[in-house]
């Protein structure tokens, strides 16, 4: 039986951080530097304009590809069986859209390997790319925390920068 | 920590074979009686006609609730930790309408607590309630299946009638 990942979208396979500097500059007129807003909480980077930004219509469906995602996810999904679990249930006008998203930007992965939750400590596969802490503490596989500006100052769980390093990690894995 | 529980909608919290019923008779004007149709597959029952209904606008939102779930999810909601697992990325109009249809009639319980999903194979819980034959198979805790016309003539899994019976096994096992 093929060995299973759970892949997160905001900040791994959906660039949500270049999404959120772009609105920002785009709505506030601030170009925001990646390097300035490290390590902060989206809050305090954005002072609450993202809480805004993920209830608007539109959004979800707009976010650009993480470089390098899709042919990693072709690669991995020849040898793994992937599954995308997004927590966008509290953003109840994101689910058609990331919905939408997935089939425009990653046709091969099909309904039957999306999963849309509001937290993820109930999902049991053999690994877990994510962003987000508290997805991955929860997690009880291995864990692979997706760098983002977001999650700079955690180190508690294994760092990878970008979709090569993600394919490299699994190349003994299988 | 408190144990915890999977939750199926179609079938189980949602009376979705009387929903069939009823619009099968208000479409074509044939009443068809639960004892003739139990135990057949719902394209023998229905020649088809759930495949349209499943995918027409206000289907999933109108769904009459199952008798007896709201007490009985309000009463293991209290010491289990409940989770609305319902495969609903397969008909993506469903998303919002289960979800809206869910804050209506079960109110007290958040989008943390509800996940859609393709199938349920990565699902990890202590116990599932479910109608589908599919879904409880890959399971790796302990299973139950709500009665329906549809798993009329399987036995491998423990059936439960109605929510008066869950909530009874349920009694002493937190």
């Amino acid at each position: 039986m093929k060995k299973t990942i759970a892949i997160d979208m905001d900040g791994v396979i959906a660039d949500i951080d270049t999404h959120y500097i772009n609105w920002y500059e785009r709505d506030y007129g601030i170009k925001l530097l990646p390097e300035n807003i490290r390590g902060l909480t989206t809050d305090e980077a954005f002072g609450g304009a993202t809480r805004k930004f993920v209830f608007t219509p539109g959004f979800f469906l707009t976010v650009p590809v993480m470089p390098g995602a899709v042919e990693a996810l072709k690669t991995l999904s020849e040898i793994f069986d992937i599954y995308i679990v997004s927590a966008a249930v509290e953003f109840p006008q994101s689910l058609t859209e990331k919905l939408e998203w997935l089939n425009t930007n990653f046709p091969f992965i099909t309904w039957k390997n999306i999963i849309f939750c509001g937290n993820k400590s109930i999902i049991n596969t053999d690994f877990m790319i994510d962003d987000l802490i508290r997805n991955l503490d929860t997690f009880k596989g291995e864990t692979l925390m997706f760098n983002s500006l977001f999650n700079y100052n955690h180190n508690h769980h294994r760092r990878v920068n970008n979709w090569q390093e993600v394919v490299e990690f699994f190349k003994d894995k299988a």
